[in-house]
């Protein structure tokens, strides 16, 4: 079944590596500008596992260079190594000539719900979806027009969690909660690419910073899972802020309680917008 | 002052983004050949940070593609970015015309002991390092041949504190302690990128796991700090272990408790060697 996201996040593979995109405005942090960094993840690795023949994303870190804007882009591969178990894929995301993002990710093999020797991570212990509020409503209730991508999933975030204009209560600095796209498609693993980058920066959350000028430099994402169908649980936090940087974590998890895959950014700290 | 590592990791400028090193078969994990991932990860970041007139490493990922040995070695780097705050760098790491390394990365600035405005991390509260066992010593005591890279530091590992061959006690499963050269020399921030993958993997330490065969597939440090003279604190645990892969997360503090650095790295988990 291919999905609405599946449709806008699409490929076309244009011979030597080359792979054609056409970036949708249904994606963008404003109106028509801005492309969110979670989709540009999710288009790049989808032109890069094409070109490492279908494996699935385990590893991918993306460097931001520019804005993206709705419209044509392009997505040059090199396949590196194309070993026994994994594959490593350089790519350049190109805009009107100019280079948006550069990307380098490994692919390899993976499985729903696979057995798990250790772990020592733990999924939020959060109330159920229906015990929390949706982000969509609370623009409205903040009297704040919401960015494009907030029509295009149902999110829903337990009381008391912070998620840009929703105010966190604390002592949890983190942003997240229960995510299901809006029209009921279920989610494969460049959605979950796009989902480690999809949320208000958890680093609006911590008292004294609030909502800043916060650009990602670098974000990476490790995937262990092919996400069963059914929500999504992501839950991003602030760990480290400096006067100049500041790191974030994220964990992803699918509706049966499997770590789909982790995420790590290192964004410029800026000052409020 | 320049220091053994400065030399042995030193790079030299050759025009049109090229910079040429030579690997010092002190670095090595076995006699003459592997060389050691966060050397790799420290000759390429000093010619990525000299492209970018010699702005500190901020982020850097390096995905390994194919093993190195001791002899000559080319970085050939691309400056992607040259903005006020910071510049992104690619870099090709090439030994006898094959590629063993592809790396992205982030240059700033970056002080001592920056101002912390938040911080969801904490020091390991491990005894002083007078009370620790040397690493060194665990290998004379096991009857085990140590890495060459074994000499080139002094390394004081906690007790019940694993670092292989070192047992785990458990319930703690890091590997770690304090990390100087053992001439004496200061570290520098080329120094923590090498630290970051320097020790013997943490999943060795998780039980029914034990020493596997363990290739990173890819390796981010990201940097907040330049560290300030005397130890460094190395401390680097399992989070996720599948039945394929295996992520470990680094933590690196300076002797005036300044997180100086995060590191993670994917690897496949093999079987046991």
């Amino acid at each position: 079944m291919e999905t609405r996201f599946a449709r806008d996040s699409a490929v076309i593979g244009a011979g030597d590596g080359r792979y054609d995109a056409s970036l949708d405005d249904g994606w963008m942090r404003e109106p028509g500008r801005l492309a969110n960094g979670g989709y540009l993840l999710a288009v790049a690795a989808r032109a890069m596992a094409a070109a490492a023949d279908d494996r699935d994303p385990v590893s991918v870190t993306m460097h931001f260079l520019a804005p993206a804007e709705p419209g044509p882009a392009r997505i040059d591969t090199e396949v590196l190594r194309h070993g026994r178990r994994h594959s490593t894929v350089a790519a350049r995301f190109q805009q009107g000539g100019r280079e948006i993002a550069r990307v380098l990710g490994a692919f390899g093999a993976l499985s729903h719900n696979p057995p798990v020797q250790f772990r020592d991570r733990t999924p939020p212990d959060w109330p159920n979806p229906d015990a929390c509020v949706t982000w969509r409503g609370a623009f409205d209730d903040a009297g704040v027009t919401p960015p494009p991508i907030a029509d295009r999933y149902d999110m829903r975030v337990p009381p008391g969690i912070g998620m840009w204009p929703l105010p966190a209560e604390g002592p949890d600095w983190s942003s997240g909660g229960y995510f299901r796209w809006a029209d009921g498609d279920p989610a494969d693993i460049f959605d979950v690419l796009a989902a480690a980058d999809r949320i208000p920066s958890s680093v609006f959350n911590v008292p004294d910073i609030g909502a800043v000028w916060a650009p990602t430099i670098e974000l990476t994402v490790e995937i262990f899972a092919r996400p069963v169908a059914g929500h999504l649980v992501v839950r991003c936090s602030p760990r480290t802020v400096t006067d100049r940087y500041f790191e974030e974590d994220g964990e992803l998890w699918d509706s049966a309680g499997a770590l789909v895959a982790v995420s790590r950014q290192i964004a410029l700290l800026g000052t409020k917008s």
